[in-house]
Formats: structure tokens, C-alpha cells, sequence
């Protein structure tokens, strides 16, 4: 008996895969800083856990495949704030932004197709593309110019007859860049040209730091079918398990396709999406205001603490959550074995994502990190603190 | 633009394909009746409820990618109870049979794979197929032999060097067919022989009738590298929106492959899979003996009322909550356009799936229908006088 060979390509998330020395860690008394997973500490809103309390069926029942009207209306009323209008049959509702991802993925990869992503990626990405039988085509970006890709001389060599789409996440994980408007038009141009599917990540839309905002690439009218847009309340009402997700499209036959994915799985649960509506129906924008200012204070303290290590290297991030640094040493998934297994500080010690699971040759970025500033400032600075000690030790070892 | 020939390969759901001409038929007042969806009126145990509405952590955190300890222990000691020794890593939590469903196929089938499936399926299994790349190859049955496949000489033809596996469902779905002890065996030692996966999706497992009781696939340890099970809380509890399932397998080759899946799609729904534990922990045998009964009372409604029917044929089921039903009428998707849009009996109408929806060739079975039987008595006898009365104006029209 054989397995897929696509599901061979496919590897563990980097972000999980030192779970289990983790473990061995923690059983053996120590404690570890989490800087590798995208688990924020900000509460979740209310509203959604007075929803749930609040379910008053006797039958808990299948959903539509396309998603509650609740829920879906909730979506297009805060898309309608954003200035953005959008019918019903614009959205399905999906198992997180993860099922949407998966689902936009396989409507349009097929044997040998390629998907043009700004490398460093968000590493599940891999797996989605590899299931479809294609696979991820890097747009290369450095450290040194600051990971940005929107650039004609950088992404139309890549473009070639068996290209399909770009995809990209904004704000971006695991870098923090945020597009520009002017940006976003040289990738819009670029799609409409070469007729190419665009699929926009943009789960962290809420977190844009020193004021800026964003636009959201389902404003732009010029590229509506080519836009699919993938969403989530997981990060943006820190309930990443509600598993409640959205794919959005203005483009009727993509929906008409992903719509036969959604029935085959028949629906997303019930309770979580109601939840979910109320959440976007009662969070207001002082909500989203608090808990930006919230994260601009830990990114503020995460830079500060980093300039205090010697040979560590960084962009300050503009969105998101995440942040990618570059460290003085030789291989961080060495490092990252080294803490887990060698190293504490007080009995503390921390963990990080290491850098090459974000690139498609895991020979790149080995000297790279991403790190999720999720947890308070204390903790950020215990955290980054440990850091620098543990690469000290390291590099002494 | 174009789309994957994957997901052009697949069609929407049979089962809900006839939904919009529903909506109008219910705007123009006309009740329907519907024997076409699995959705059953049972009552949800209150322990799933009572479990939700008693959250109490302040932030919706992701699970673990293979299922919460709580969710995953609460499965095997369910197993435990049918006398199969599980461990931890034979469980992983998906949000549904559906997901487990994908995973299993995702692993096992590539380009240009089959898959045998005793035919009529469950017409969903057709788009998990076709996504991996690879297809089902039909076994088939007929009403006249009782939907029957467990047979050398109806299966050993079939295999080629492209088959990867057996899939089934026991009880059946849409047949109502559940395997002897001898048949059973009989699967198993074509599976070892050819060393082929068996899929078995077992989501049906409580539902035998006439106190014949059933095994499992996963019993049998001389193919335990070969078996997958699929799993689900939805019918066993009567917890359809809660979407959540299990992968079952002791091949911790192919459980590992899955995990790769798990992790890209993060986790399930955390407090949906609490609920699922509680029902696990808290439902007794005297629950599943009352829903049992109450189906059985069902079946046996239908049958009476069906054989007042003229040239109406089926075979009683013995398990699940469906049957495939051949009517006197040249094709049953055509009955139902007629019965939503030109027919009612004192403004009552009928919906069924049409039986095509569970053949690999949609030009079989145009004279079958598959009925699930999940509403009470009164609601059944009554649905199943509509589908006379529309089979004698459809045929007098």
C-alpha cells in the first residue's frame, strides 16, 4: 500500500513540528516562552460567548453548505463598512480561513499549475498546493529590501503558461509588510494582463499599525473576477477556535465551483457561526482600536528588546503579528533543537518558528526566524531576553 | 481564467441540488415534505449543550491539530466499549465524517487511482475523489440482488494495478445494506490479498435494526495496516452542526501522512469538540436502545406505507436511516422538477433524491430514489402518501 505522492510532498507545519521536544521540555520542569504560534492572549468578545450560551434548539442542525444568513449577512454588513458591497452569494462560509485557503486553491490549481507567493510564506500555504497536484512558484524577497514583492521586475520573469494566480498575504505573515495603494495597483495590473486569479489572504486586516490602514483588494472594481479573497474571525476577534472562516469572490462561476466543495462537506458548524455573527454585529471600533493599540505596544517592545542582542537583524513590521529577524548564527532549526533540549535560563527557555519552514527550498532562510508577539509585554520581554541568551549559548557551546 | 478539470469533474450535491426550486415552491405557500436530506428530528443529548453553555475560558483557543485529549479519550473509550483497543495516535479529530472523509482519500488516491465502492454511494464520496485526482471505480449491486456486493466474483474483476483501496459503508448509505460477520470477512480477505486500504465509513454504526447488531471493520487485527474508519458524531448523537468526526486507523504510516493534513487546516472547532466528549462521556445505552426503536418504528412505517403504493419495489433496510426506492416513472429527477413546480395535494408537496445522484453513470438508476426516514411517523405516512399521489399525476400529466 502506497500514499499520494502529493500528500508526500507535503511536510509538517514548521510552526508544530518541535512540539513534541516541547513537550519532552516541559515535562522535565522547564517552561517555555511561546513566540512560534499565532495564539493571541486578547480575550474573545463576549457577544460571541453569550451566542452560544444563548442556543435555544433542541436539534443541532446542518447548516447550509454556503453558510447561515446570519452569519453571511454579519460579513457583508462589516465588508459594507469597509465601503465594500457584497451579495449574499459573494461569501461562503467556511471552516476557518484554512478551508477557504484550501478551497480556492483547489478550484483553481490543477496537475503542474503554479501560484506566484512573495517567499517568505505562510508554510501551510505549501501543503494546500500540493494537493491540488501544483504547486508554489517563489517571488524571492530579502531581509535587506525589506520583504517587498510588488515590484513588475520582480514578479513578471516568474509569470509563464502554466501560471495561474497570485497569492499573498496582507498585512503579510510571516513578514508584517503591508502593500501600498500604489502597491496594490501594480499587482492588480499585473493580474488583469495576464488574466491570472488573485487570492488575498487578509485575516490580519484589523492590525495596521502608526495609523496607516489598508485597502482590502476586494474594493478594486477593475479586477473583481479576478479577486478571492480568504477571511477569518480567528485572529480578527481573537477566536481562532471557532474555526469560522469566509471565501469571497465577486467572480460567479469561481463561487459556482467552490460551492460544490462546500456541499460535499456539507457545512461549517451552526453554533460557531451564529457566534461568530454576533460578533460581527455587536464588536465595535473602539473594540478594534484597543486591541491595535494593544499589539502596536507589543510590536514597540518586541523591537525594542531586539536591538538590545548583538547581530540580530530586522525590519520593523507594519501589520500583523509576526515578524521575521535574521539571527548571528549558523542554523535556527539547530538553534531551536538546542533550546528545547540543551538550554534554560532560570529554568525558562523559548520557542520560535524557524525560518526556512517560510521558504519553498528549506535551504534558504536558515539563519531566519518568525516570531508571533501574541502575549503581553512582560512576557515579550522575558521572551526576547531568553532569546538572546539562548543564541549566546549557543554560539559558546 | 480557467478552473481545475478537478473540480470540473465534480457535481453539487443531489441531495441539495433541487433546493432553490424548494425556496419557490415554499414562496408560492406549498409545504414540503422532505424524505431527501439526513437532517433527523431527534433531540441533541443535553450533554453537549450543558458542555457548551459552561465554557468558561476568556479566550476561543485553536485545539490541538489531531483533536482536544478530552474529544480524542472520549473516542476510545467509546471503542473501548466495543471491545477495540485504541490508542491516542489511532484518533485524529476532523470537523466531521466529511473532513475525515478527505483526508483518508487525500492520502491514499493520485492521479489516475480508483477506488471500488459498492455502488449506489453516497454521492459526495464522488467529489472526495475526484479532488485527489484520482476516481471510484463502481462495484455494482442491483435492487433485485438486495443491493448486496460482499461477493469474490463481483469485486476481484474489478481490481487493476490502479486500485488503491475498497471503500464502504456500513450500514449502508443509501441502501440500508449492512455486512454479515461472513461478508465482513470475505472484504477483508480481498483487501489483505490485494493489499488494498479499506475505507469504512461506520458514521451509521448505532442504527441496526431487528437486534442483529454489527461489527467493525477495525476489530479485525490481521488487517489493521489496511483499515481507515470514518467517524461522526452528527447521526450518532443527532449533532449534525456540530461537524465533528474522527480518522480512525492503527497504520501509523497513513496517520501520519494525515497529521501532515491536520496541521495545514490547524485544528477543529474547540468547544464543538468538547460537546462531542461530553455526549461520549454522558450518553447511555438506554439512549441509543430509544432512538434505535424509534428509527426501527420508522423503517417499518415506510415500508407499510410504501407497499399501498402500485409498482413501487425496494427491500427493507436493515440499518442506517435510508433506502433506495424504484419507482414506476420513466425518470425521478423529472418526477421531482414535476412535484416542486406543477404539483400539490391540498398545498403538500415531497422531496427525494433522485436516484442517479448515487450512481458513477448518472444515466443509472433514473428510476430509483434514495428516502431518508428521519421524521416522525405522522410526518412519514403523510410524505410518503404525497410521493403516490405526485407518482399518479406525473403519470397522468
Amino acid at each position: 500500500m502506497s500514499f499520494s505522492s502529493k500528500v508526500e510532498r507535503c511536510e509538517l507545519s514548521p510552526v508544530r513540528k518541535f512540539n513534541s521536544y516541547a513537550a519532552e521540555a516541559e515535562a522535565n520542569g522547564v517552561k517555555i516562552y511561546h513566540l512560534n504560534i499565532g495564539q493571541p492572549d486578547i480575550e474573545t468578545p463576549e457577544a460571541f460567548f453569550h451566542t452560544v450560551r444563548n442556543f435555544d434548539k433542541a436539534v443541532l442542525e446542518y447548516a447550509p453548505s454556503d453558510g447561515l444568513t446570519e452569519y453571511v449577512d454579519a460579513v457583508r454588513d462589516y465588508y459594507g463598512k469597509l465601503d465594500v458591497k457584497l451579495e449574499r452569494k459573494d461569501i461562503l462560509a467556511t471552516s476557518g480561513g484554512g478551508e477557504a485557503l484550501e478551497f480556492a486553491l483547489a478550484c483553481i490549481l490543477d496537475d503542474g499549475d503554479e501560484l506566484l507567493v512573495p517567499e517568505p510564506f505562510y508554510a501551510n500555504y505549501n501543503t494546500f498546493a500540493y494537493m491540488t497536484g501544483g504547486s508554489i512558484r517563489p517571488i524571492p524577497t530579502s531581509p535587506e529590501d525589506g520583504y517587498r514583492y510588488a515590484d513588475r521586475s520582480r514578479i513578471e520573469p516568474l509569470i509563464n503558461e502554466h501560471t495561474r494566480g497570485i497569492m499573498l498575504t496582507n498585512p503579510g505573515n510571516p513578514t508584517g509588510v503591508i502593500l501600498s495603494k500604489e502597491e496594490m495597483r501594480i499587482i492588480a495590473d499585473i493580474v488583469k494582463e495576464h488574466d491570472l486569479f488573485l487570492v488575498s489572504d487578509e485575516v490580519y486586516r484589523e492590525f495596521v499599525y502608526d495609523n496607516e490602514g489598508m485597502a482590502s483588494f476586494v474594493e478594486l472594481d477593475d479586477i473583481k473576477d479576478n479577486v478571492i479573497i480568504v477571511d477569518s474571525v480567528s485572529k480578527r476577534f481573537s477566536a481562532c477556535g471557532a474555526r469560522i472562516g469566509a471565501l469571497i469572490s465577486r467572480n460567479a462561476e469561481f463561487m459556482a465551483q467552490a460551492m460544490k466543495l462546500c456541499q460535499a462537506r456539507l457545512c461549517t458548524a451552526t453554533i460557531e457561526q451564529l457566534g461568530a455573527a454576533a460578533m460581527y454585529r455587536q464588536v465595535t471600533p473602539a473594540y478594534f482600536n484597543a486591541v491595535r493599540t494593544e499589539y502596536q505596544k507589543r510590536r514597540d517592545t518586541v523591537v525594542e528588546e531586539l536591538t538590545k542582542i548583538p547581530g540580530v537583524k530586522f525590519r520593523c513590521p507594519d501589520g500583523a503579528f509576526y515578524m521575521m529577524i535574521t539571527l548571528p548564527v549558523d542554523d535556527t532549526e539547530k538553534l531551536q533543537y538546542f533550546l528545547l533540549q540543551e538550554f534554560n535560563d532560570a529554568g525558562d527557555t523559548v520557542m520560535f518558528a524557524p525560518g526556512c519552514g517560510f521558504y519553498a527550498d528549506p535551504s534558504n532562510g536558515r539563519n531566519e526566524i518568525r516570531i508571533a508577539y501574541v502575549n503581553n509585554c512582560d512576557y515579550l520581554r522575558r521572551a526576547i531576553h531568553l532569546l538572546g541568551k539562548g543564541i549566546e549559548a549557543y554560539n559558546n557551546r
